[in-house]
């Protein structure tokens, strides 16, 4: 399968880790035009497997959660230009999973208890996944960390995304896709990981389909276009895995943004717990892995919309 | 065309009011599963037309912004039950405009001057509605207030939406979506209008493409279902008029949702103007009437990221 990629580098995937420092010490030095695979470890870091239960999230090392493969110098790259991360395919490793995490997710208040969900997929991604017997959700992988060191000195929690990128979760980071970063630093120094195999818009429980597997990009360098944050730019429809069914939606309406998300998404939960045989924390997973979460009105004041979609197709 | 709808009734368009009250008297009385065609004004009553100007912005009544057409008694609908609204079918006029209006939309302090385009599209909407030389825009009509009168008693401004419903301006309400409501009074008292030709998640800038046109819808009750908020049912893809080249995306990274949504219509905004003819308030109405706000991570503390995706289509 990588034949036909004429991968220049290959960063292996003992090469992480678990902190932005723009004094880590780059891997591998890279040139502008090239392809590079990045193999990345889950989110989890290989402490969860096929026989982890929901108590073994309570024991997650949080030292080392999503950790990242890199840095890479990007030769030429400096200060004030725009790192070019063509995303062009991925390697699933076939195997992937779901937590609640007490204290994490959109919904913690309401789920404080650990739950955990071991996916086994086709790593052709032809096939959807099955989630138990409740649902089958087609796969889209993407990564969702992709960042570059910022200028600012220390050591910065790889958890929160920011200006120069980092764990932004944004689905739509797929194949096909072009990510632009501001460079803050000589080199850029690119990082990568973080990778799911699917997840909806939001991210709403706080895990995707974390699965470790390869990520082949390319890189390029413009130089003086920084952006003040990132930006992306797709090649294709969004949705077509998912979409054909249409969709069940949710709203939250109110003053508080936050707010009306929570409420959309805890109204989602309340209707599948009601329509199908999943549990709370089994609706909530599912939702994070396949349900998205839009801004539907943000005029009106004092009132937003938020509504919250979820796929028809991956109840059959 | 309204031949093959059978019809039940037919609510004019002279029969609006301008906010919402459960003392006002039904102009009709249905029974549930008929058919009802709803004649209704565009947003601004009437009061802009093929020769209007921005100047004309200003002086808009504003007691006359947002008719609804209605209301309308359902028999047999009591507070507690849900009110279903199949949404069957649209009948647009061919004539719309969009606004920037001051002191209202999401970026009001970054756009402080009137601004209006007057739209003329094929009402058979098979054809993309020209936006000047700028861009194409395809359509995909919608009922930007569908709601029911709220228990509370005196008079409610139309301009926020609630958990009744009204002013949502979700723009996936369009012909084969099916809605929900909880019924608060007797009768439910439905009314509908705020009629757009098309608009993107968020409408943006504060107005779609409003447009006057008729919408025809099948009313159903549901005993004791009342929902705590709307929800609502799609029955195909959502985003298949605008996806097929994809989209450029740009982001809001930061602790307030709110801001990051400015954050990244502003920076699309700065995109489109960088990179197409368009001024900056052309690209801002561009951005309301095609682009759509959604939030891709909410979880990772304490940090969230929101995108605004733009179509490539409409570009050419």
């Amino acid at each position: 399968m990588r034949n036909h990629l004429n991968l220049a580098h290959t960063i292996h995937k003992d090469c992480v880790h678990y902190g932005w420092d723009n004094t880590i010490a780059p891997v591998r030095t890279v040139t502008p035009g090239e392809t590079l695979l990045f193999e990345c470890r889950d989110a989890g870091d290989g402490q969860l497997n096929a026989d982890s239960t929901a108590a073994d999230v309570l024991t997650l090392d949080p030292d080392r959660v999503n950790p990242v493969t890199g840095p890479i110098h990007v030769e030429g790259a400096e200060p004030g230009d725009a790192l070019k991360i063509a995303i062009e395919e991925f390697i699933p490793s076939g195997l992937g999973w779901t937590a609640i995490i007490p204290e994490f997710g959109l919904l913690a208040d309401q789920f404080t208890a650990p739950a955990l969900h071991m996916w086994s997929y086709d790593t052709a991604i032809r096939e959807p996944a099955a989630f138990s017997s409740h649902a089958s959700v087609p796969l889209r992988p993407f990564a969702g960390t992709i960042g570059v060191a910022p200028k600012q000195t220390g050591r910065h929690s790889v958890i929160p995304p920011r200006h120069v990128g980092g764990n932004m979760d944004i689905c739509d980071l797929c194949a096909g896709t072009t990510l632009y970063l501001p460079v803050e630093v000589p080199g850029a120094l690119l990082s990568i990981g973080d990778t799911h195999a699917a997840q909806g818009d939001g991210e709403v429980c706080g895990t995707a389909i974390e699965s470790a597997m390869d990520i082949a990009v390319r890189i390029e360098v413009i130089k003086g276009a920084a952006p003040p944050a990132p930006y992306f730019e797709t090649s294709a429809p969004l949705r077509q895995h998912l979409d054909a069914k249409g969709y069940f939606a949710t709203t939250g309406i109110g003053e508080d943004l936050m707010q009306a998300c929570r409420d959309a998404v805890s109204a989602m939960i309340d209707r599948l717990t009601a329509s199908t045989r999943m549990s709370a924390e089994d609706s909530y997973m599912l939702c994070s892995v396949c349900g998205d979460l839009r801004i539907s009105e943000i005029v009106d004041a004092p009132n937003w919309v938020v509504s919250f979609y979820f796929p028809k197709l991956v109840l059959g």
